[in-house]
């Protein structure tokens, strides 16, 4: 996999050869050496602008979070139809998938158990997702009969751990259902939500 | 944390110390001499009966989940009541949280990642938890009105991911809600799904 220059810069080349390594070879087989090799650039690049390869992978990790975030928040903002909210979510997850961010992001994860400061940037990304994903279940349940019986907080908290979850088990190839099939499964759900929304 | 001797056999006394050692120390830190001292053995009594370290990680992994899911099925057998069912498996996660399960369960998942044979342990196990909590979604949806609506098998997928991922960032110390909070905001359903039951 060729890394995708989004950026003029020589640190977000880095960056991007750095999500383009995990997602292909995994965590273990991100060396200096390959994350240069998928690039085209040479490893003492990656040193000129990181202090090792953690300080790397903090950043990779920050990069990567930081770009999907900003993207859901455009596509999402301003949609008031749960049908149309999924749609937006599915291309999103697509996206997701085809740049290469879900299989990088599961990587870190699964890293940040034995490197703190991975867990610490898990942790301040989870927060904003998290804050995300209760923006968007407000929107949706905004002057609804059963408006005030949500419990926003802990719904978000779910669907991010489910879409952590899933995302870990489709990595391992232990998924039994294709994030279609979700997305699909939720369609009739979501066109409740429009029906009995109060206009 | 001292391993729990809960089975007669020495290969027992290793999972057990296997699972302890995970959950306490974290899977790279779980080396032979750390699995050992945990349990109280030499480290030769491992290698008596694991071919290496791998080895007695894939029967950890395959010991606990079996464990584990005997005693859901044992606890939630015959249960009809949704609000008692959330009683039951809060016990079990407060079960799996006191005996290091869940702990041990996230570093092998991470460590899958990297490791084809766990991988496959994952794959295996998530399949019987799968059908585990289709059982416990039919089980509760029967007779409702609302019964043939409900996509089963994606919900279950969504419930057994949730609860991967949920822990997962638990163990990250990023959860922003707690398990106690979540079963919380879920007696509100189970109280409609009760009332709504057919008799």
């Amino acid at each position: 996999m060729a890394a995708r220059v989004s950026g003029s810069s020589t640190r977000e080349r880095v960056l991007d050869a750095a999500v383009a390594t995990l997602a292909a070879q995994g965590f273990s087989r991100a060396t200096a050496r390959a994350v240069a090799a998928t690039g085209g650039f040479a490893p003492g690049v990656i040193y000129y602008h990181f202090d090792d390869l953690e300080d790397l992978f903090v950043a990779t990790a920050q990069y990567t979070s930081a770009a999907r975030l900003t993207r859901y928040q455009e596509r999402t903002a301003g949609v008031d139809s749960a049908v149309e909210l999924l749609a937006r979510l599915r291309e999103l997850h697509q996206e997701d998938q085809a740049g290469g961010h879900v299989a990088a992001v599961q990587e870190l994860v699964a890293a940040a158990v034995s490197s703190p400061r991975l867990a610490q940037q898990v942790r301040e990304h989870r927060e904003a997702w998290q804050a995300m994903a209760e923006e968007l279940i407000r929107g949706q349940i905004r002057g609804q009969l059963f408006e005030a019986l949500v419990p926003v907080r802990e719904l978000a908290a779910a669907a991010v751990g489910a879409y952590l979850g899933l995302e870990m088990l489709s990595h391992l190839h232990a998924d039994p259902v294709t994030p279609e099939a979700l997305f699909a499964a939720a369609l009739p759900a979501a066109t409740m939500i429009d029906a009995f929304r109060r206009k």
